[in-house]
């Protein structure tokens, strides 16, 4: 039986449905990892609820909370602040409560770039990349890219306009550093051979299909870091592909465990015990 | 670790401040001891931020919560209906959410009525009552007392007009059963002998002042049933008189733990296992 007393800090996952989360068990094991007196808990709410839950929970003994599917958009009319970085991906994950007061912020983004540069031994600024897909999470990876110095970003996705929309605002918003890539082998071939990293933000190759892989395997680079966000299995078929082209892997896992580790630092100051995070999250996916 | 999960009912403590009380874990064991996946939990909160915050928990993952000191007024304009007991009474101590509806309820009384019923055998209709004190634990035991049938409830308090104010709103409210007593010995040495039951409400007595009695002792009749509200010490002066003079004494922590069990059952649709709650709070109270 957790001890949670008056003193206790809440923290919250909101979602809707709140299914196979890995947030709850991570960030509770972190807290009794540092003796710390926070307790997280899993919240559903709905889209027609969440402004009265938001504007509740700001009251409560709550350190702040983690927001997911489908209300990382929607919150943000909830919030009294928004960071920057949140702010450009148009999307929070991750919300701070101070006396009473809210701010969100997105820590998808930091999380891949820390799972990126403690995997690789890389810094983020100046590099190449091409990112495989448009969606939220291209979004966030490609904006803090952008917001840390990258140097070019390259955008391949299947609808080729909400890659032009994504390339667009990260030029108006952060630098003039992306540029769109049409889905055909030979522009892919040659953006990939410029890229410093790949960067598949798609669920393709996730389990159960676990034989596909979102470019052609043949048109990978010897040597190149490719990262996959998809970390169900641990390895895709990607990543097995760069592998065996001595090439340096990023699987997902990291993002998931960092994206945690950084909201763990805002809700607590404290420094996250980042490897007790990632074995309670390798126990759980068994 | 308590584990908690997506399916997890939230029980809330709603006060301010929150310091020494037992409910979180006279309830967590209880939900522990039914496999009941149930948690009790406190929530500090201002006067200022009840409304939103009550809003708020009504659309989150709540089966209800208590509220106490200084809120249980207060919280009655947040909620969406409130029992007839309960409105009568002037207070809500339990609130059960519902589809986002709130019900807000007074087993203080209640709770009283069981530890008199189960200490003691009698039943509480029909028979004749002294009340000492007319503050909030005086309302809602008379007021719950009267609900149920009392045949007499002499009200005896420092400030009379205290007293005439609550028998008048028993008089009107419930039924016309309740009359002020004067603070002379004469007085209360008559309307003690008629009663049944001697029930003191004020914190006469309570550590650490245990040397004090509400009332004179040479007023208590032999064989009287003497009720104390006051918990600690368990066996306060008053209690210890009338059990020399043979009486039947009812102490205070029954009245905490039954109000506990009352709302259990409202929350979970549960039996309460009240040996197991009496044994927690037995052990917090050292």
């Amino acid at each position: 039986m957790a001890v949670v007393d008056v003193n206790t800090k809440l923290v919250g996952l909101l979602g809707n449905p709140l299914g196979h989360s890995f947030s709850p068990a991570m960030h509770n094991k972190a807290f009794e990892t540092l003796g710390l007196n926070y307790f997280y808990l899993p919240i559903e709410v709905t889209a027609e609820d969440l402004p009265a839950v938001a504007a509740g929970i700001a009251k409560m003994n709550f350190a702040g909370y983690n927001i997911t599917i489908p209300h990382k958009i929607r919150i943000m009319d909830c919030l009294d602040a928004i960071d920057p970085l949140a702010l450009a991906i148009g999307a929070v994950n991750t919300v701070i409560v101070e006396n009473g007061r809210t701010t969100g912020y997105n820590t998808d983004g930091e999380g891949f770039v820390q799972s990126l540069e403690t995997e690789t031994g890389i810094a983020v600024g100046g590099k190449c990349y091409l990112i495989i897909g448009a969606g939220g999470a291209a979004r966030a990876i490609a904006m803090t890219l952008a917001f840390k110095g990258a140097e070019k970003i390259f955008l391949c996705n299947r609808t080729e306009q909400k890659a032009h929309d994504l390339a667009a605002e990260i030029n108006t918003k952060v630098s003039p550093c992306s540029e769109v890539v049409a889905r055909e082998p030979a522009r892919i071939g040659a953006a990939v051979r410029q890229a410093d990293v790949l960067i598949n933000t798609t669920s393709v190759g996730m389990h159960p299909d676990e034989d596909r892989i979102p470019i052609d395997g043949d048109l990978i680079p010897n040597g190149l870091i490719v990262s996959d966000i998809v970390y169900n299995p641990a390895r895709t078929k990607l990543l097995q592909v760069a592998e065996a082209k001595n090439g340096r892997i990023v699987p997902g896992l990291g993002m998931l465990v960092y994206q945690g580790a950084e909201a763990f630092r805002k809700w607590t100051g404290a420094e996250p015990p980042v490897d007790v995070m990632f074995e309670v999250v390798r126990a759980l996916k068994g």
